[in-house]
């Protein structure tokens, strides 16, 4: 199968990471996957993302795909790479795709969590996690806002204000506002395609209206032509964030 | 009220400490502490802890005391303490108990929590909060073996091999095995007390039934006059176990 190139499922704790994408004298997720590839396969890897996360993002399924030229069984990719990673950086699954697959331009889905923590103090075990606002919120605005947003709409005010896409709609098909465990509101994103920064900037449009900032009138607005970055709310930390899954394969082929 | 004794409610990530108690050239959760107390109150401090945890062990609810000799408010110490401390160690309350308070003989029941993560290949989120077994475990025959616990028995068995308390009778209240999440079980503990390594013992006993290997009739049987640690299952790995929460004060005054 030597021809076929390899899908792996990744999962990773962002926290001592600069993003996903090599950069020269960085810490990646691409950097060290390349290099644990490169120690199996023999030879330079360069391996190919579906989701380009930020510094301090997580990810549960990151979907990544290589064209190895030695003949490894995927069970064997599985464990050779997961001897060869760092503890931050685990493969969960392997399977086989066409040669020069890339998982990034077949994603025809994504999911992502965002963990709010909203006890008045820190706790040590979810500042890796969590973004710790530290007050109650009101989880019924933040659902109604989230509400607002489910659909096809026009994201520019929702893309970070140093990222500039000729076209901003998006399809948000779920976004959840969860109790997720004691003094934790967890937010399901799912959608078919994301803007720079998307999630972070949904994530404090949904607290302001959790602290009665935003009214759901403020949110509705946000969709309309015209409406640009400064409008939304802030953009909520990356340790917050986890890319929870990706969907492959084109829905309409 | 500067003739009270301070008395903290204190979260920990144990990862990067070598348990609760001060020892010269190492970093403890106690050593953190006494700095940040000492930086406060401008003079040596030596604080109280409820419980001894060991290195990489987690809490939510250490209890510890100290004599400040400046007086200053309950949110001052909280908040003073929140700010020197790093970011492993957060105060979540603080309270007012009479000058040498010490909560290690007023503790009359702790909570624990150990997790456990199934799945076969390890996930970087967990990596320092749950024991990856890396395999399914039988969750009814978990729970048979934990409830042959409960109650008030011998658990000399369940006693770290270096450590020899001449009374080993302890009373378990709680020993409940419950899904904690996709490929997680928790294992939540409740007692009067606790010998060294107990909960971890414990925990290693109950995966050991969990995997088929334990019959109810043998983790009965560890309870019996003339079992030992040899008997009982491994002791689990630091990093599962979390502190919960303290009870103080005698039940029987």
């Amino acid at each position: 199968m030597a021809d076929d190139a390899v899908l792996l499922t990744v999962a990773y704790d962002g926290t001592d990471f600069a993003g996903w994408q090599r950069q020269p004298g960085q810490r990646t997720v691409q950097g060290v996957l390349d290099r644990a590839v490169e120690a199996m396969d023999g030879r330079p890897a360069l391996t190919r993302g579906a989701s380009r996360t930020d510094a301090g993002v997580h990810a549960l399924g990151q979907r990544v795909a290589f064209d190895p030229e030695r003949s490894i069984p995927l069970t064997g990719w599985v464990r050779g790479l997961n001897v060869n990673l760092p503890e931050d950086v685990a493969v969960r699954a392997a399977e086989h795709r066409p040669r020069g697959y890339d998982p990034r331009f077949d994603a025809s889905g994504k999911h992502y969590r965002y963990l709010i923590h909203t006890a008045p103090t820190r706790d040590p075990l979810l500042r890796h996690r969590a973004w710790h606002v530290g007050r109650a919120l009101d989880l019924g605005a933040m659902r109604a806002a989230g509400r607002e947003l489910v659909g096809t709409h026009d994201f520019a005010a929702f893309q970070a204000a140093n990222d500039h896409r000729d076209n901003t709609v998006r399809t948000l098909t779920r976004v959840d506002v969860e109790a997720g465990g004691p003094d934790v509101i967890a937010i399901d994103v799912e959608g078919n395609a994301f803007l720079k920064n998307m999630v972070r900037i949904l994530a404090g449009t949904l607290v302001e209206a959790g602290r009665g900032r935003f009214e759901v009138a403020r949110v509705r607005a946000l969709l309309r032509p015209g409406s640009g970055r400064p409008e939304a709310g802030p953009t909520a930390p990356a340790e917050g964030l986890t890319l929870v899954s990706i969907r492959l394969g084109r829905r309409h082929p």
